[in-house]
């Protein structure tokens, strides 16, 4: 009987871990999985947000003519809302990658609170940055295709074809990242509940 | 002493929820204020986009002037953007007049994570919401306000100073409930947390 007594004592004096770890908790797998996947719906953000800020920045086009009213030239910079766009899209790219040992630490710990609430606060206030460039841009690029009939201003996509697509892509590039930064949210949230 | 046993097993029979508020737990106090304050924040909030809603509904210039070329008439109606802005805000403005029942309840019983989980997912999805038309709708009225030399869109502000200010004060209460919604959620996880 001595034995059976020694056993569990000498276990938890040697892993100091063994008392948070002993009783396993319900859907702790469940937990291991979200926390896994939240990694990998961060890479993908990451791709996403670097691709958009990428081709959003290297949109430039010049037509072979001019004419004496406007130099047929278009590029980012020619529209606030564009440099607005790459630099935002640069900083959640960063974010983003400075918050996955962040999110490797809560694979590890799934039961601890801290990293995630980290990881949730920093997201929102993330996903409401990304949503914010890529929604104006999303407007620009609208004007851009439509124009607007009342303002009196033209649609330039038809000069500007490669620019238009160039610009779009990134847009569309954006709301994936948007996507994937609102699921993590609405992912941390539930994990924080099921601690 | 039979009176000192009866009295603690008649109040446990009696309302039933004793078991649960029994052992006051740190911080109740606190949390208490923050549901109090969540629910305070959220009218705010209300009031906010309702407001951005109808300023932005009720935009419309007309010249008391035309020429051959176009009319001058501007309402919210003219851009796609702007209708997006009264569709979506009424929508956050109809969200957050719902959710002021589950704030209630998550003032009242403070320790359940069920209504909070509820709230901060769909806080989530209509700060998005919010921002996204928010963010749209000030591209399109920094347009309006500067126009594009490139684009050769003429800035509109010069002729419908009052359509201008309008549209701008919509984006501004816009943004207003933008950064409530943005506190919402954060509060939200920190009283998850705190479970």
């Amino acid at each position: 009987m001595s034995t059976t007594v020694d056993v569990p004592e000498s276990s938890n004096v040697g892993k100091g871990k063994a008392i948070a770890v002993a009783p396993p908790r319900p859907g702790g797998g469940l937990k291991k999985g979200a926390a896994i996947m939240d990694f990998i719906l961060r890479l993908g953000a990451v791709a996403a947000s670097l691709g958009a800020a990428a081709t959003m920045g290297t949109s430039d086009q010049t037509l072979p003519f001019f004419t004496q009213f406007f130099q047929f030239e278009a590029s980012y910079d020619s529209f606030t809302t564009f440099q607005f766009f790459v630099i935002t899209m640069a900083l959640v790219a960063g974010y983003l990658v400075l918050s996955l040992p962040f999110s490797i630490v809560a694979i590890i710990r799934l039961h601890v609170a801290g990293p995630r609430l980290f990881l949730i606060t920093l997201d929102t206030v993330f996903l409401t940055l990304a949503t914010a460039s890529g929604a104006s841009a999303a407007a620009i690029v609208y004007l851009a295709h439509n124009g607007n009939q009342d303002a009196n201003w033209l649609a330039i996509c038809n000069q500007f074809g490669d620019f238009c697509a160039q610009t779009s892509g990134a847009v569309v590039s954006s709301l994936v990242a948007v996507v994937i930064l609102l699921l993590l949210v609405i992912m941390s949230a539930l994990a924080l509940r099921r601690r």
